[in-house]
């Protein structure tokens, strides 16, 4: 049997210049975005085939260019989940909800690259983009009304992400899409992590970082939802496509309901950290 | 210059059982829906190329079965406007938005054959299964930062559609993409009528028929949110991508606000009829 992956990266190599799929050794590069943020150079063994079939080989290359796990082209939709943590429901005084809140980014919110710029928009410089740091999921196959505890099969992996939301957009109708939906406004990676090697996704530190300064520090078994009951909940009647990306909610911090507030200009450093995962960087600019 | 078509559909030929684009003779049909619901016998031109850049060949097919106009494969994503009709907000004593209010549907929401059945997922077969008559249309070609006085060359052409919705799910959060996301909960078309051929989309009377009784009545000049300041608000900070669908929202009549209360059952037919581009009409199942 082919070994399989654990730690996956897409990216650019050095040898062809061509985007392939590889493997990071975890035990040398445990966080692969800062090690590539630090100027680190990272080698990966190829991964042949797709991210949902790929079989690590024994190639190495070089990596030039880190990218998103996935491509836009491999990514039908992202699925969001609002109020998902306790401490940030306390935090926002929202009652905790009695079903699991979904709103949708479409796929041209993802943002490839790392690390990525994150554009704010004309319409969303007004003082009030910000960010949520949340651990998000792919879906290796598609299914539909998945029971909960057949649900975990259906994870290809683990990553950071980051659903930068355009506040005073957000609160000037009940919506979410379109305050959440931007070209860009989902950073995603670097790593995906396989359940194989990320046993307990709901035990880990998730944190936010601006600037330097920790705004947002909570855990994941804060998640009122569990992702073995967002998959089966968000399967009900609906098809999971393969690929889809689903964000699992932030906890409290967020820049809107700090005192003071946190915004993010232009120029910013925003990271977010996820305990056995590592650090998604990226760095804000106004369009 | 090849002559284009204004009245598209996609359907199955009689002659080689393969799915292609054609032209429907409109003076002929003026309702494609209602004549091949009442068992009429179609031809159409076909229609060579995609839906984007399809042009008008003299080949005349004879249609099988009758398709949606768009296949899913060609729709990233549905984009839907709520509560986008004045008489509409006066009926659900909602203020008048003060900027487009934005939901997704996902792509598996696209309903394909014609006529055809609307599944209500278990989870919605709770006696608040509803309908929502929309026109509706699709973009021609991927625009971002759209101004208004350009909106409406992004618009390849308008259907009919019925924004089918869980209700008891929607008023359980406050997001509304879970309970109008179900696979099938978009049915649309049969026919997609050129700009060229619809030169006033804002002045179409449209109907909801339940079972034979007309249970929405209103006019598409109605609309908050006229069609070109939608595409130009969706587009900020967004692409929209080729083959999205826009639904532009309804007017009063919804079963949930009537006394009594009408509700989608299984076996209940389900219509809509839109002037100047016919009747789609559904059939409702419990899965």
């Amino acid at each position: 049997m082919a070994s399989s992956w654990t730690h996956l990266i897409r990216f650019i190599a050095e040898e062809d210049g061509q985007v392939h799929l590889g493997q990071i050794d975890a035990e040398k590069f445990p966080d692969v975005g800062l090690a590539v943020y630090e100027g680190k150079k990272l080698s990966a063994r190829l991964i042949t085939g797709t991210i949902f079939d790929g079989v690590l080989s024994d190639k190495v290359l070089h990596v030039a260019t880190l990218l998103s796990p996935i491509g836009v082209e491999e990514v039908p939709i992202i699925r969001c989940m609002g109020l998902n943590y306790r401490d940030h429901a306390r935090e926002a005084n929202m009652p905790i909800p009695d079903v699991p809140v979904l709103f949708i980014k479409p796929r041209t919110a993802l943002n490839g690259s790392f690390p990525a710029k994150v554009p704010v928009p004309q319409i969303a410089q007004d003082g009030t983009s910000d960010y949520e740091a949340e651990l998000s999921f792919i879906i290796s196959k598609s299914g539909k009304d998945i029971p909960e505890d057949k649900a975990l099969e259906y994870v290809l992996g683990y990553t950071a992400s980051n659903d930068i939301s355009a506040r005073a957009q957000q609160w000037k109708n009940s919506q979410w899409c379109f305050s959440k939906g931007f070209d860009g406004s989902c950073p995603l990676g670097p790593v995906l992590v396989s359940p194989s090697a990320l046993k307990d996704p709901h035990s880990l530190q998730i944190k936010a970082i601006h600037n330097g300064s920790t705004v947002q520090d909570s855990n994941t078994r804060e998640m009122i939802f569990r992702i073995p009951e967002i998959i089966s909940f968000l399967s009900s009647g609906t098809t999971l496509e393969r690929g889809t990306v689903i964000m699992t909610g932030t906890g409290p911090g967020i820049g809107a309901m700090r005192n003071p507030k946190v915004v993010l200009n232009h120029g910013d450093d925003i990271r977010v950290e996820i305990e056995n995962i590592g650090t998604l960087i990226n760095q804000i600019y106004y369009e």
